[in-house]
């Protein structure tokens, strides 16, 4: 599942701050996908509507890249493909007002690997309507990212203590046993 | 608000009945549509997924006419422009696992006017979670259909008896008035 | 499940004409929880809260009984024990604003019995949202009731064409099979 | 709002710990909970239903109370009134599953002040589902309390932060002008 990476990073207050750890975070991603996608397992943007409802997702696509957003270098390195999956999400939970919860159910997924940013608002929301609804959690410490470094830290360990969350580098998930399963989201 | 309207109509079962009164039906939408955004009235699609997880709304209207589908000339008469709002529903109702009731609230809606097929299924399921919101409901008798037409007149009185639906026939419905209360959606 | 059985039934329009029906209904219902009983399937009580927002269930159940109340005769039969779940609603679909969704997945519930009144009202709004959620419904045609006896007919052919339901009559359903499945509400 | 104040204490991990610095909280939560009642502003109890689906709130306080649990003390100082309300909830999110938000919306409530334990897991949860409601939240930071007060402050910066709650101790808040805006939950 991959977080409002599709962004153009164009606010005011702290984008500058988050990219910096965002395109490291986001080679990560697409590292994690690359594989997950290798090993049979299917990926979901939930994306920020931005206060926009009437566009679609490509609408926004577009708009990063060919408007040569600040965000720009990471839509390239993490562009949906055919198979992938979207879903909108108007607030900061990807379950709060979306159909996630039922296309999860869909694709029978009991365990969602959380990547994207921010890891202290959106990531942190996401996560913790997942785990109200039983989802069994993996977010890769390397493929989250926030503005303040020592946030991060602190909220991965929350996620970790309070939701269960594995939080091991995304080098070392075994997206084999994982795909085994059926039961993986990358 | 049109619900399935976009529809490529190319079931086995009873499509052919649905269709022999719903292509008068859409002529009366496109008709109340248009007298909706002279209005500043906006209008909503409400639409099945088709199961289809992937797909979005704008692949869904070209196949509907690229692929000279029979629900073809419908769709050419209520094709959705750049204003239209658009909402893929997963299930039956247009609420259930959606973002409407929140995009509802960001229109400010109160009042909504519901229109499409089949008014036995997905209108009723629809505008029977819309009452229990506490929306007031118009549901224009000549602007629904269903398969069978005695069902369809069964519902719609249904609708007006428990769910307390104005069903009074499109033209009469005064929009001005409706747009002035800053309330309705076509 | 037993949708709306506590009532104290003290309502102008209409609670003579749906008590005819509901006592002989309330007799059945009574019979078909006393087998589930003996099968090992659990009751869940679904009920009003009739705008009290503060009240409980025991409270409802000691108002319809001890203030004499047109409902008693019905209470009395079908007076829940300790045993029983209960789900209070505070709109016609029982899984609308309340716990039930969840409730039933705690209970591992797929096949949910309806019974109760009104055929045409709560228990078909909380049919087709159990519909929605993949429940698969049995609608015993003698353990409902309405005001209307040719609408309740009427709501009960609807359930079974639309929702899949299986109405047959109570003393046809065979609990112990059900049980075995571990799948059964009462 | 009182979160999960009624709780036996009668845990393993870090009971005592929580109990420690829950106490003094608890007397603050009451004298602030008798200016609300006496400024006309009334109080939700959502607590934990622990697992027990069949138990009512009622049974719950009394259980605290005569089996003379740990928990005892803060329930005795937090007992709910005939004027109060409560919601049962089955997870940690007051929202999640409950009919919370409906609740609220009966109320006309636009402010809520959140109090109860632990801050760090159900209070945060609750003000996260509250915030994504566009509801304002006044946090009282000296009316909630978690195992580890390093981490109580931690989480009341967070949510001062990205939730923009009112942070400020209980003393200072200004009852009478919520009531008359009548917006406040206690």
């Amino acid at each position: 599942m991959l977080i409002d990476v599709i962004n153009d990073f164009e606010f005011d207050e702290g984008a500058e701050d988050l990219m910096r750890f965002a395109l490291p975070a986001a080679r990560q991603i697409a590292a994690l996908k690359e594989r997950a996608t290798s090993a049979g397992v299917s990926s979901i943007y939930v994306n920020d509507n931005f206060g926009k409802w009437r566009s679609d997702f490509r609408a926004l696509i577009a708009h990063c890249i060919d408007d040569d957003t600040r965000g720009r270098p990471i839509v390239e390195l993490l562009k949906p493909n055919d198979r992938d999956y979207f879903v909108l999400k108007p607030k900061h939970s990807g379950f709060y007002s979306t159909t996630l919860d039922l296309l999860l159910q869909h694709l029978g997924a009991r365990t969602l690997i959380l990547t994207g940013f921010s890891a202290d608002i959106c990531v942190l929301f996401t996560a913790a309507d997942a785990y109200l609804r039983d989802y069994h959690l993996i977010i890769p410490s390397d493929c989250v990212a926030s503005q303040n470094n020592d946030e991060n830290e602190r909220v991965l360990h929350y996620m970790k203590r309070v939701l269960k969350a594995d939080i091991r580098e995304s080098a070392t998930i075994d997206l084999t046993a994982q795909s085994r399963t059926a039961e993986l989201r990358g």
